[in-house]
């Protein structure tokens, strides 16, 4: 089966709470991992740190810091998506000598970044900001991760329940101050198909222009490209 | 043109800062819309609130509040992901009402949700953890916008570098305090092709079962299952 497009794997994933016991082959759960690791990030800085979590003591640790939920039982891996709020003094002047050495970046560039980017990690530490920052970006990666398992036959539950002092503890970082938790992202094979919940109409929460200007509805059944309800996929099963 | 799979819309994707002056199609636009607000949300409370830039002279102000970067100026359409901390007191018996009555909620789970839902939102905001959590669903209905657009022909720029009061000036919600800024996505048609700059190794920042314990690379070729270099697509152009 080839993956499936951006806007399938988007309409067709559904939030999983049972998985099926089955294992992720390894090359399957790397390519996941690569294609995680390829988002964007402020400065190309790559915040977050991955924990792939398939160890049983650990994963039954994580489904306590979890309230106990079921999916992070049942998922044959979870990955937790960290950061570091303090890597960036490591990783700055490779990522920067690779990015220049790629081509990617002009001399010029580069040595832009090299003053420009401390200043501003700095700055976001000074006014508090460095964790949501990190946060943002690493949620980048996540969601790839995400849809790139859905369009690669994969199921996924994307967490929010969960207790950070207790993850942290999950992954061997109990005591380290640098490491965050962004989410956790369940990964295995379906045992179930839930029904898409709904999402509220786009005139509730998209805008044009200013907020509180509903964006204007389709104009003709054409409009939205993808028939009447592109967010309906048949309830399968 | 069919639209790219999600590992190709991963790969292909680089952050564009020069756009052509061409609009985006309206179908085309609110395809991505409808594909960002799919996003899964905690308790499918869909906090982002999505303002589309499209005015010329707010397009102006959100580029003075980008610290004049060239890429708001250029691109025709910029996404502005807002969070809404407050809004889920009214969205939510709508939202549980829907999700019941598509049969994807049963009774006694909508029941639930109806009360416990509430009380970790009150929770959250008795730790002044909601702005967080607002955040964190609301990238990945942006990233999901990201990948869409690559899939169907547009170039974005995800920004972090923005001042979030301004942001709320441009978009006509300078007093509001309910709102939070997420995140800016730049759309439209590419006028560059950028090469990649890269990321550090899958060693670096991908561990397994915990912390610090390097997630083993691939044992052979085949074990990446898309060849020795999957994040280094041809530079094109």
């Amino acid at each position: 089966m080839s993956p499936l497009s951006v806007p399938d794997a988007i309409r067709r994933r559904r939030s999983v709470r049972r998985f099926r016991p089955d294992p992720i082959p390894p090359a399957l759960l790397r390519e996941l991992l690569e294609l995680a690791v390829a988002a964007p990030s402020s400065w190309n800085l790559q915040p977050w740190r991955i924990v792939v979590v398939t160890d049983e003591e650990r994963r039954a640790a994580l489904q306590r810091a979890c309230y106990s939920q079921r999916q992070v039982g049942e998922a044959p891996v979870t990955l937790v998506f960290a950061v570091s709020n303090g890597g960036w003094r490591q990783e700055i002047e490779p990522m920067v000598a690779q990015a220049e050495a790629r081509g990617a970046w002009l001399a010029e560039y580069a040595a832009n970044v090299r003053v420009r980017a401390p200043q501003q990690q700095e700055n976001l530490e000074r006014r508090g900001e460095m964790r949501e920052f990190n946060i943002r970006d690493t949620m980048i990666a996540a969601t790839q991760a995400m849809l790139a398992a859905e369009s690669l036959g994969l199921a996924t539950c994307m967490m929010s329940g969960w207790q950070e002092e207790l993850v942290k503890e999950a992954i061997g970082a109990a005591d380290d101050e640098d490491i965050g938790i962004a989410v956790l992202l369940e990964v295995g094979y379906a045992a179930e198909t839930p029904v898409d919940p709904g999402r509220c109409a786009l005139s509730r929460n998209v805008f044009l222009d200013r907020l509180g200007e509903p964006y204007p509805a389709g104009r003709s059944s054409d409009d939205d490209g993808a028939g009447a309800s592109p967010l309906r996929p048949e309830p399968a099963g």
